[in-house]
């Protein structure tokens, strides 16, 4: 954790143990500091899984075995090193991590493709499999750890731990979602990861698990942005003990099954957001609501066009109303749009409608609304009933700071 | 022009007159400042044209105008504003514009088609139709102006005027091309444009002239990035009045044809490097070279994706030779790539080589490459013989500076 807190963080909420889920932590000193930094978590057995990955070309192999090892649908374990990503490190750590399967696996008795692998740091290292393997060793015999501390232990340069829970009723039965997420701070020389679980004692086949899951995270992983950059190691993984006892979700029409996949989705919205909160040198947090769009996957890339657009991020951080910039970055889409139908506003405010700027334009709402923390910017297209919401942070000396302002 | 010129700025070059064009500045008013800012270019009877327009859908009534009346090949004069963008001003800017086209056109005796114009500066005011005329009516009779001048009358927060030419032989008659363009300096409530003009005695074909123009477009303008922005006016636009008397460049297999094409791409590529010379907060000058992808279209993706990358922009920014940034941003770009082929280097030195830091990586020659104002990166792919080179500069704190730090 960095010392210097995000203005835009949010305090860890209160959540349920999970049960058939055990979280331990301790220190494997990947790095030279005095906290712990290997998370290992054990899940019951029958325990399903579903993940959604980076798709990032230059993967880690975490990310490559973590895809192959999600198709067979169980799981038993979660292991997360903070401090090296161990990416771009070639034969040798995809031999780190399968190291890390083979040890865990022997000690649970278990298929090793039931271990799971994270990894979040320095690049271009091999993860030391001595220092894995030691740590593997002590968090066996570990004792258990709180949701924060694991958060907190996931964790590198965030400044603040993140977590989210809910609850659903799946056929007369309560169950609960706990998780937890790192990211995505970043310095030199680590690279940016976003780390995410979610573990529920819902019973939940793979199928609907990864169906809920894919769906939840095309409306809330995928419409974040810090600075348009894709991590090599993103991993978001949820795990379903089945120990609350509830009839099994096995797919969308199942009973309970619109209730646990809300549950998710607001656990996963919560856990994105989190994730912008902590963006480099975030200073505000910005809603980007497009309206009107030719369809929802057009209005989701209009959004992400104004939302990754830096001229647009350094004018919410200058607290200026500056429309202008927010047509271009609807104009630079590559999607249907027509100026001429095109409206622009923040905080509920027009600026422009109908492609031309407001006769009667009062900026004293919209001044005051880009003085808070919280700030939306609305764009309605004009051409159809196409929605989407992403949620992104201004631009600042900060980011520049934190990235620029040193030599590795 | 701005009073801090930016540390990569180049000289103007020394150019040469074109028989059949000249240019007169005036001061038409359009903002409050105390230099010219209309530029107004006779061209001579039979001149022909050429243009590659801004694809941002929003663009302006003198994109939407422009990119008609290139079709009929002919022009007779140019008229550029410089204070006023026009754009997003709906039906009075249109017709702003075509005011303008009329009282050239009165005057010239020609079809109003061939009177091009384009605007620069504050957007979402509908230009002037007042200030305009008596500006081009001051214009008529204005003395003639030098390249320097004109290059400084179409600029508005460039920090230099920036001017190119060139040479070529056709059809044993030295052909000459004298350019000049302003861009991509941005500050607010201004929008970001690139506006570029090349004259030329040659006589060319429309259609050989818009092939080559189109060409050139693709290896120059299309290959810089200063922050992945896109406005919402950029125009490039080519004159050639055929006064050179050499025999008419018909198409491809002209006799000089492709010396004329060459000469063309050289200047266009002087242009474009400019205009990155200029880019806001720019402290670096950075060559991205990419090799090895499947095609060169995948490796000018790949490479405006390593020149669009904040982190990349930073670390150079910060003299740091971060190549797993750059692993990530090929990664990024949805291009093939694998990554245990992928190389990475700076300034002529691999730091990684088939997805593996380099075992006897010397960082000193790095380290001092990224110490100098011109950098360049290295990607090889590894998959094909497709080959591509764009040019951005870094993102530093005056980017931030410019673009943040105001209230409008």
């Amino acid at each position: 954790m960095s010392d210097t807190l995000s203005p835009l963080a949010l305090p860890f909420p209160a959540m349920p143990p999970i049960r058939g889920v055990t979280a331990h932590t301790v220190r494997a000193g990947y790095k030279d500091w005095g906290r712990t930094d290997l998370t290992y978590v054990t899940l019951a057995q029958g325990t399903t899984v579903a993940g959604v990955f980076t798709r990032n070309v230059c993967c880690s192999s975490e990310v490559e075995l973590g895809r192959l090892n999600v198709a067979q649908g169980h799981a038993r374990a979660l292991v997360v090193n903070a401090g090296n990503s161990n990416a771009f490190t070639g034969y040798r750590g995809r031999e780190a991590v399968e190291a890390i399967m083979d040890q865990v696996a022997a000690h649970l008795g278990c298929p090793r493709e039931q271990v799971f692998v994270s990894s979040t740091g320095v690049i271009g290292v091999p993860l030391p499999k001595d220092k894995a393997r030691a740590g593997i060793d002590a968090a066996l015999t570990a004792p258990e750890a709180s949701w924060e501390q694991a958060a907190r232990t996931i964790g590198t340069t965030d400044t603040f731990p993140k977590g989210a829970t809910a609850t659903a009723i799946v056929g007369g039965t309560t169950v609960s979602l706990s998780a937890i997420i790192k990211g995505s701070g970043m310095i030199a020389p680590d690279m940016a990861t976003m780390l995410g679980y979610v573990f529920t004692d819902a019973d939940v086949s793979p199928a609907f698990l990864q169906a809920a899951l894919s769906d939840a995270n095309t409306r809330t992983f995928s419409c974040i942005t810090v600075d348009s950059d894709t991590s090599t190691s993103d991993t978001v993984l949820a795990f379903a003990t089945g120990m609350a006892g509830n009839p099994r979700i096995e797919h969308a029409g199942s009973p309970g099954a619109d209730a646990f996949a809300a549950a998710l989705l607001a656990v996963c919205r919560e856990l994105a957001q989190l994730v912008v909160r902590d963006g480099e040198g975030a200073q505000k947090f910005i809603t980007v609501a497009v309206g009107g769009a030719v369809s929802d996957d057009s209005a989701r890339r209009i959004a992400l066009s104004i939302a990754n657009s830096p001229l647009v991020k350094t004018a919410i951080a200058g607290e200026d109303a500056n429309w202008g910039r927010v047509v271009m970055a609807v104009g630079k889409a590559g999607e249907p749009a027509d100026r001429d139908r095109l409206s622009i506003g923040f905080g509920g405010t027009w600026a422009a409608r109908e492609g031309q700027p407001l006769a009667d334009y009062d900026e004293a709402p919209v001044a005051a609304h880009l003085k808070g923390r919280e700030i939306t910017i609305e764009a309605d297209i004009g051409l159809g009933e196409g929605r989407a919401t992403v949620w992104t942070c201004d631009l600042t000396h900060g980011y520049i700071a934190i990235n620029a302002d040193y030599r590795s």
